[in-house]
């Protein structure tokens, strides 16, 4: 029996069978470890560090970890064995963020959703109790819960009579004081979901709302992405077209239908179990969904139809779960800062945190916040898609055989993973980024990000008059040529990550602090997940702090869905976190455009902001 | 020019036409009188009484009034030139006891209607105002109102872009917290709708939310009709039938729309400018028009699904009105007692009265209240069609041909009146309880209600076994045969009358007084608005109190929602005099049989109970 002490999240597990591994003894202890080749050794990522002693040294080891790592006791979880007892303290950049802020949120929340499931007896009339179906049962939901004015569709209330008459004892199923269903008594599950809106993603779980568990969860493309692959684009075909909204409210209510249709077949879940859906997009997506006109955010001053959370029942919007079941959003900040950026920062804590955090959630748009617990400002920044990698030369979004981590020796011989261990297909952001930072360590680009084509460096080769790096060979590749990065690859990344740091600044500026006082950034995101935070700092793409204050939250926005859903306090909170924002146009800032082309040298024109990294060169 | 001054409303009027009659005038002075014949002096309705000089005596008064009247100043306004000074009465039984109700509500009650009709400027958004356009809106709402939480559905919603962009000047239509239309600021009017929806006929009044006036009011049979001739045999086919309720719903449902379409066909409204219906019936047809099951009030203990007010957007239950128009019902008492006899006791001011009121409203279903504003007792009677003139030999509805008053002389010379004038077709209700009293007291029937076929007396024959009394001859009638009243009617009258005196004494024994301590008898319905006081107390159809305390109140249930429709503070009273309202069973009362039965003689087997009465024969 081996005891295994995981930190920081100070948890504990025993281990009773020899073959088991660190990172096998991390998922059962709910600690789990990013990894992304199934625990062969190959990827790297689930580096822990044993503060323990009898730290065997492996040859996958050996081959991952720098030795300076592997005397401070650095070592792949995956390969090591869980056979006596071990201190493993999990570093921030190698847990899997994601899993870690929704454990976190099913130890911390409460589960108190907005859907409340009572068991009651309901007195039969009589003569002398002349009292009507609904009345006898306010009653008695008055005198339990102190829930007055009782609300009631036409349909529930129709239910009353027979399941009144023949049980007595019901389950009445509450929204607020709505009852939204009327059950027999028997045992049975309530469920919601929570749904996150991406401009190219949807993913929805299933949510248990007894456990507050994640039963299921599925994505898919939004389908939207036939009529355009930013925001503006499906803006300006609802605007032109006849009907052009209800089109493109269609496409995303049929995508969900299906993906609730796919998480019930996975877990035979009832579609009409599922009474409550919170959802969170951008304020395009949250207006395209609800069948809102887009109109007004396609010109300045970019003004949404609404920005305070809105619900509808379900079918109203076409959306098959319960019959009097509702979709919930959570309020818009402003401007294409959506319910989804509002989930993130309910997610990140930010809104009880002493200490001013930077929040960066990097999708298709990309949304900063700053801020504590007693005032946060709040900016969009047009970065691109560039880090999503769909408009670099070998990009492709993090799926198997994207190349997610690179890494340069100091002769150019170039090592990388990629997602699933199969053989490189593309570059997805995290790769991307890993591949400019390195380039940037090792002299392949300069400080302007020019790649030092006159030098004699292995790997650079010009191609159609342009210069590009090697990053895997041709017969490494699955798709019969080179991936490399191209000069252009590298500004349109230079770009992107200019337009982050440079609203970061204003934002810090406009609080009056500087990187020094951050106590954490947070990015959120698919691709501030895999994002390794060195590489982040290395090209000037965040603020330099410390490393282990930069945290991957995964995917923030559905993590703060779940939150709300999970319990309604949270929607009160998402309130209070509106009214708290302050929402900078950038663009309309004068200060943006200097800090922009400052940002576009790597790490910055100005070094003094980046004393760790510019050192290091 | 002369100055007409009317009793006891205390209107004066001057008017300048010499051809003008005091019938006319009073028409002008919104004190309308109870007339059947156009002003043509034959049906004697419009009686007043001159108290000043000079009131000349036509030959249409010499006809129609008694000469003991006539010295006492009684004369036939439709007759009398309006050419100089007077000061006229208006007996309470002439008065049109429906307008002056009505008129009562608009002059007494404040017009202060749910729908709210607010122009307003909303600011527009700029960068430095980057706020949604239902946020603007609402917080020009809340700094003018007060509204909070203002609520609107997604159509609505999604027209606020356009209009706040396009005009800044818009016109909020609001329901409570909710905004139910936005429309460019030009004027327009807005209109709701009081509708009666009884088991027989259906009134549907179009009412001006601005002024509080009737601009239209159109009825027509109970479409449910076809599926039985009262709420019993409804309920059975509901419950019977698969889909019995759903196809009962649009019946009434279609009924309605059509009358919402001869409203605004005959005034040039638009429906969308209709916001608000307040519906009234009694339990069964309020279940029935809101798609409720009746199978609860199918048995004992007789119990609706639901008694509380109702309120649903009009299109959800097929009403097609402002698409986010609303239908709001008051609530229902207990059994068959519905939002109609609430509406009734609302119009009869029993709520706010002092001494004790009886209410009775007569229709397929009599219900009668007991009370004033401290408490008040109600009951259900099981009239039958009686008194609608449904199940008599000759009965027929209070409509063109009918015999509504009926007078026989010591020679036993019938005289009567039809509903305008032309020659008889039948008897409607009124004119059976006028034949029957006066039948009583020149002794064509003895007090237990037999015909005395074996006097003498002009009129009475036997047919087909059966004694009868001619009302009018063959050669008068329209039907090429005689109009009687056979013995069967008078039984049928008798247990009509027993049945709703019985129930009257139910009430004022639980409330310990007696007949003397009662301030008034209202009448409600068609029926109680033309039956003759003296003949209802002649038959014991009502306790004995002095005639002028007899007041006949017209269609109060329409009134009643009138006043909930024209000023929302009535719903709330309606409320309270809903808990205040304590419903009697009297079927199971051990009291009502023995009373039934001394009720069916003529007045009554207790003859001190009507001392005037009985020692007039």
């Amino acid at each position: 029996m081996a005891k295994i002490h995981f930190e920081p999240a100070g948890r504990i597990i025993d281990i009773s069978d020899e073959r088991i591994t660190v990172a096998e003894a991390a998922e059962r202890a709910s600690v789990p470890l990013d990894s992304v080749c199934g625990g062969r050794g190959t990827c790297g990522r689930c580096r822990v560090i044993v503060t323990s002693e009898d730290a065997l040294i492996t040859e996958e080891d050996r081959k991952a970890i720098d030795p300076r790592d592997l005397d401070r006791g650095v070592r792949l979880a995956c390969r090591m064995k869980a056979d006596h007892d071990l201190v493993v303290e999990i570093p921030t950049e190698f847990a899997r963020s994601s899993q870690i802020i929704l454990e976190d949120s099913a130890i911390d929340i409460e589960i108190k959703p907005r859907i409340r499931w009572i068991p009651l007896r309901v007195p039969p009339p009589s003569l002398d109790f002349q009292v009507g179906d609904f009345e006898r049962l306010s009653k008695v939901l008055e005198d339990r819960l102190g829930t007055k004015s009782l609300l009631a569709s036409l349909p529930i209330m129709n239910s009353l009579n027979e399941l009144l008459r023949i049980e007595g004892e019901v389950t009445a199923i509450l929204r607020g004081n709505e009852l939204i269903g009327m059950i027999p008594p028997k045992p049975k599950e309530r469920y919601g979901m929570a749904i996150d809106v991406g401009t190219t993603t949807v993913v929805a779980y299933l949510m248990d709302l007894e456990s507050g568990k994640e039963v299921a969860v599925k994505s898919a493309m939004n389908p939207q992405i036939g009529y355009g692959d930013d925001v503006v684009s499906r803006i300006t075909f609802a605007m032109e077209r006849r009907n052009g909204t209800s089109v493109l409210q269609s496409l995303i209510v049929s995508c969900i239908n299906d993906l609730i249709d796919g998480c019930c077949a996975a877990t035979c879940v009832s579609r009409n179990d599922i009474y409550e859906i919170v959802a969170v997009g951008n304020t395009a997506m949250h207006h395209m969904l609800f069948g809102l006109t887009t109109s007004g955010l396609a010109f300045s001053p970019y003004v949404p139809v609404i920005s305070d959370p809105v619900e509808f029942k379900a079918k109203e919007i076409g959306i098959d779960i319960a019959p009097e079941g509702y979709v919930h959003s959570l309020p818009n900040v402003a401007g294409f800062v959506g319910a989804d950026h509002v989930a993130v920062l309910l997610a990140s804590h930010i809104w009880e945190s002493v200490e001013p955090r930077l929040v960066i959630d990097i999708g298709t748009n990309g949304e900063i916040s700053l801020g504590d617990s007693e005032r946060i400002v709040c900016a969009s920044c047009a970065a691109g898609p560039a880090f999503e990698g769909a408009s670099l030369k070998f990009g492709m979004r993090g799926t198997e055989g994207a190349i997610d981590h690179v890494s340069i020796s100091k002769d150019y011989t170039v090592k990388y993973t990629t997602i699933g261990g199969t053989p490189p297909r593309g570059l997805c952001g995290s790769g991307a980024v890993d591949a400019i930072s390195e380039m940037s360590k090792t002299g392949v680009i300069d400080r302007t990000g020019r790649i030092m084509e006159e030098l004699e460096i292995p790997g650079i080769r010009v191609r159609n008059g342009e210069s590009e790096f090697v990053i895997a060979a041709e017969k490494e590749s699955a798709i019969n040529e080179p991936i490399t990065i191209t000069q252009d690859d590298v500004v349109q990344i230079q770009y992107a990550k200019a337009a982050m740091y440079a609203g970061a600044c204003i934002l810090m500026d406009s609080l009056g602090i500087n990187a020094s006082r951050l106590n954490a950034i947070m990015l959120a995101g698919a691709f501030g997940n895999y994002l390794s935070p060195e590489s982040a700092r290395t090209i000037g793409l965040i603020p330099e702090v410390p490393l282990q204050r930069v945290i991957g939250i995964g995917n923030a926005a559905g993590a703060g869905a779940k939150m709300a859903l999970l319990n309604e306090d949270f929607r009160e909170r998402a309130r209070e976190i509106l009214r708290k924002v302050e929402y900078i146009e950038l663009a309309a800032h004068s200060g943006f455009e200097e800090l922009f082309y400052r940002a576009l040298y790597i790490p910055n024109y100005d070094t003094s902001s980046f004393p760790g990294t510019t050192s290091d060169i």
